[in-house]
């Protein structure tokens, strides 16, 4: 009971953070939309401030980030360049889409607000390049680390362009269906890599 | 002088949207923010609503926009696909860094609160893939539409991640200069030209 309230005032707290930003979030709104009486001071029986509820709600979200990420080491050593390419590209594409409601709160939210929110975003986009990098790396072991990390940045951005604007700014790009997406994402940096094995 | 007070509502008007949104942001603090005493009320001399200051807003940037467009036109027919891309890609960074005050706008005004906003977005995003599209077949005539669209969109993305990752984000990512993304990006579109018109 105790701890569904808690989880209750996180749940709702992220949501209200990610449509109106951190600041312009009230603890009288939070407890509103928990259920609870606004204004009784019951959000401070769970966290001593508004910024420990948001350091809970990203603390949470960064598990469930290592909890996706264990399990894309299930798609490893297929050994065809083009079939992990394309596993990693809708895995990334899954945190992504997972990370909606962060991806949101961090827009909202401007990095004067909440040090902890910038850099959450920071280490999850960092994150996303290196961990890709790494799998171009194992895929193809004689590509130069530099090398990895370039084309692993532009394919993270490609897909964080592509979510963040359908996530943030309500803007989904319809005339090309993901799946679609995926495929091209996937020739272009199966043929790059190849081609940079090469030389 | 009565130009340049309407000038300065518009300017603080969008500076301060871009921080804290639309609906966080009252008539007064942008009177205040452009020198007039607030609460005076001297803002509806020069706009009829808050509304009608965030539409001048979007209205000066469409023009931007237009101009850069213009000027675009100026590296057409160099009849080399790497040196137009190289080129266009810079033009393209060169469109989002322009619209660096807008995209905060639109990250921190949710879609419910301006559908004029989310248009212009919407408008931006899907103006820059139909450039980018109509530059890659002027370039390869014989690509197909489709063809030119789907790289077009993922190039789009690619530039689009990386400056929404800076501008609305605040998290640059400095372990790649521009200068090497550009080639980058690049290589990897016009790899996968070649590789199309050939099939």
């Amino acid at each position: 009971m105790d701890i569904s309230t808690k989880e209750r005032l996180v749940n709702e707290g992220m949501r209200l953070f990610g449509e109106q930003g951190y600041r312009a979030t009230s603890i009288n709104q939070i407890e509103k939309a928990a259920g609870l009486v606004p204004g009784c001071g019951a959000l401070y029986n769970h966290f001593k401030s508004k910024e420990a509820l948001l350091t809970a709600g990203i603390d949470r979200q960064l598990d469930r980030r290592r909890a996706m990420r264990d399990i894309s080491a299930l798609f490893a050593g297929l050994g065809d360049l083009r079939t992990e390419l394309t596993l990693l590209c809708r895995y990334l594409l899954s945190v992504l889409d997972q990370e909606g409601e962060f991806l949101q709160v961090a827009a909202r939210t401007p990095a004067a607000d909440s040090a902890r929110v910038h850099d959450a975003y920071a280490a999850l986009v960092d994150g996303l390049c290196t961990e890709l990098a790494g799998w171009l790396t194992a895929c193809a072991p004689d590509l130069a680390p530099a090398d990895a990390r370039r084309v692993a940045t532009l394919g993270v951005n490609a897909l964080l362009g592509k979510r963040v604007s359908s996530i943030v700014f309500r803007a989904p790009q319809p005339d090309i269906a993901d799946e679609d997406y995926v495929a091209e994402w996937t020739v272009m940096l199966a043929d790059r890599i190849e081609s940079l094995r090469q030389n």
